[in-house]
């Protein structure tokens, strides 16, 4: 990506410090009944004092008209070209349940499946959604079994119901095979095939799982659906290209994964609270110069449509903005990954907010006088793609040096 | 072009309808003795509303500086990349006398001219610029004579006075070819060339045609300088990208042309009038989901320079909308290909208002009354590039997924 090479010919590693804090599905819009949206509800005193007195302006997630996952959305917000690094189902899959995983995985989602032998086909998709317990039991007796086929290491990871991650770790694996999974019932799974040279042995590997998972299963789950295989982007570390030594505090293990994927050093959190993460930035402060932190429930109460709870989030989230402050990170940014209206109950497109708290930040536009939608839009920064806010974050840091003479 | 990619994965149909109202050379610049833009003149009681009630802002149709011509511009306002898909001038030339083209066929633009045998020189480029009608009978008469050439179809159409377009219809031509039109007088015209091996046939082709027309035709129209060859560029349409079923609604043959060409259905439009449009659009309003429905005169009495005139139109647009309106389109879109200012009498390069009417799309900004360039400038939408509309179209119209997970 050209922005990111050009950066990585300027940059310098100094000792200045960089907070980027994510309030994810920060943004919303107007609730039919007041008219507000959530962050215009919010009693926001602290973040309202900093868009007096810095640059804010609003950012556009991916590009207009697209609502994006919360994977691309971060990667863009890294830095990184969310349609250049795509982040496939498997390995999103993978890292919302706690997985690492390194170039050698190749992850995918399963379903257990009820499959009728006789005839070889599909029965039921979900096995009868199998409980979550049930599902756990299963895993372990099948990865007690196979554990590795030839040369390839297999972990099963249960997730809800009757859904599982299963990764293969070995060399040359490739992605590049179809699904078994028929995607309808009464007729047989399909065999999974290469799309490519490189993925005959995967396509045999995975195949044998399949072979022996029939033989240890039984019903209603005598049998698993592959879809969504995906190998980790090979993604540059945020160390190579900003000279960062990052640091990732983040509750959700999607998040952590997603941090992880980019090079960062996910601290471990002891709760799960915005409380306890400051008290993980405060005590890590001096061994990093570069902080994502990120705060999840505003986009889960989003999602639910629940607009109260999202702004007790946001009313929660300022409270602690002065903490942030009393540790003087050189440049401390406020912003979201996406917005997340709570009268929409999902991610949207719209653009979100964003504050750039920085010498040289200064506040451009006497009308803004609140951190909200409205009059962020008319704040020194424009409106402007979430790709851009690591290279002005760099610069506002000191980190970059001229391009050109 | 990476985003129609993208929006082609992620785009599903449904029942909701979208109106793209395409005001032609829609944006101005002051009057020197006003100080007013045609539309800050016009009296828009309808469009203002709707400025103080739905998101606004300014798009660039093609880049900054970039004074478009009507083929890109609308390209861009239909979401493809006006600097991938060229339109040569053959094309457009071809498009604007309502010739409907296939990818068998390879158009150019021709010029009646006076040849002096004896000596094979061009004496005349314009032939003495004979009248329509002249060409009309000249045009005739090679129609009647040279129909085709080996397996070649030929089809002459008149344009305006010394103007024609010659279409070729056939297998395995190309648009390779140099032109025979030396664009000066007093040299001979030039021999049609092939620039690359597989335009051999149809330099040929054409100069076996240019043969039969010397025999034909007589003082001062006794010869044809052809150039712009040009065949249609592939282009996806946009039932396969987008999963509309389009309609165009227009009375120009270039832009019903255009619209053909993206694979919109053309629908006739029983005369001249916006009115007339407009009852088009309500009789077919059930049948598509996507209307591209063409406002030419802004555009032609902004060329003529004719501010007044222009004002007129503005206002006569501005009292169909409540009939639009009344149709409940999920998403209504106001906006222009480009500006086109009465006092430079031309095409410009300025940016433009747009106004979209959707659920979920919210005025932004108290300070924005008026649908004019500066007060669309401070709406919700900022100012971005046309060929970002579409995008925005559909994600207002709930037809994309979201991208990533």
């Amino acid at each position: 990506m050209e922005i990111q090479r050009v950066i990585k010919d300027i940059v310098k590693k100094t000792d200045t410090k960089i907070v980027l804090l994510v309030i994810d599905g920060l943004g919303g819009i107007p609730h039919p009944v007041t008219g507000k949206t959530e962050l215009e509800a919010a009693i926001t005193l602290n973040l309202d004092k900093l868009v007096n007195q810095y640059a804010c302006g609003m950012i556009i997630p991916i590009s207009y008209g697209i609502t994006p996952g919360s994977g691309p959305a971060h990667l863009a917000l890294f830095g990184y070209d969310p349609f250049k690094y795509e982040i496939g189902r498997g390995v999103l899959e993978a890292l919302g349940l706690g997985v690492e995983l390194t170039d050698q995985d190749l992850a995918c989602r399963g379903n257990f499946a009820t499959l009728d032998y006789e005839n070889n086909t599909v029965v039921d998709r979900r096995a009868g959604r199998i409980s979550t317990e049930k599902n756990k039991e299963i895993c372990a007796v099948i990865q007690n079994e196979v554990c590795e086929i030839e040369d390839v290491k297999v972990k099963i990871i249960p997730g809800k119901e009757h859904r599982l991650v299963v990764i293969f770790h070995g060399e040359g694996l490739s992605d590049k095979v179809t699904e078994n999974d028929p995607q309808r019932e009464g007729i047989p799974p399909n065999i999974i095939q290469p799309l490519e040279k490189e993925a005959e042995k995967t396509a045999s590997i995975v195949n044998k799982f399949l072979d022996k998972v029939k033989k240890i299963l039984h019903p209603p789950a005598n049998y698993i659906l592959l879809r969504g295989f995906a190998k980790c982007p090979k993604i540059p570390l945020m160390s190579e290209i900003y000279k960062l030594t990052p640091a990732a505090i983040a509750t959700y293990p999607m998040y952590r994964g997603l941090a992880a994927l980019v090079g960062m050093r996910v601290l471990p959190v002891p709760g799960e609270t915005i409380e306890d993460e400051i008290s993980v930035l405060k005590s890590n402060f001096g061994n990093y110069d570069f902080f994502y932190l990120h705060v999840k429930k505003s986009d889960s109460y989003g999602e639910d449509g629940n607009f109260e709870r999202k702004v007790e989030i946001l009313n929660e989230v300022d409270k602690f903005i002065p903490e942030i402050l009393s540790l003087k990170p050189d440049v401390f940014i406020i912003t979201g990954d996406h917005s997340t209206p709570s009268v929409m109950k999902s991610h949207s497109w719209h653009p979100l907010p964003i504050i750039i708290c920085a010498k040289y930040a200064e506040k451009a536009n006497v009308h803004v006088k609140k951190f909200s939608e409205r009059e962020c839009m008319n704040g020194a920064l424009g409106i402007f793609h979430a790709i851009n806010v690591m290279p002005l974050a760099l610069s506002y840091a000191g980190k970059l040096d001229k391009f050109g003479a």
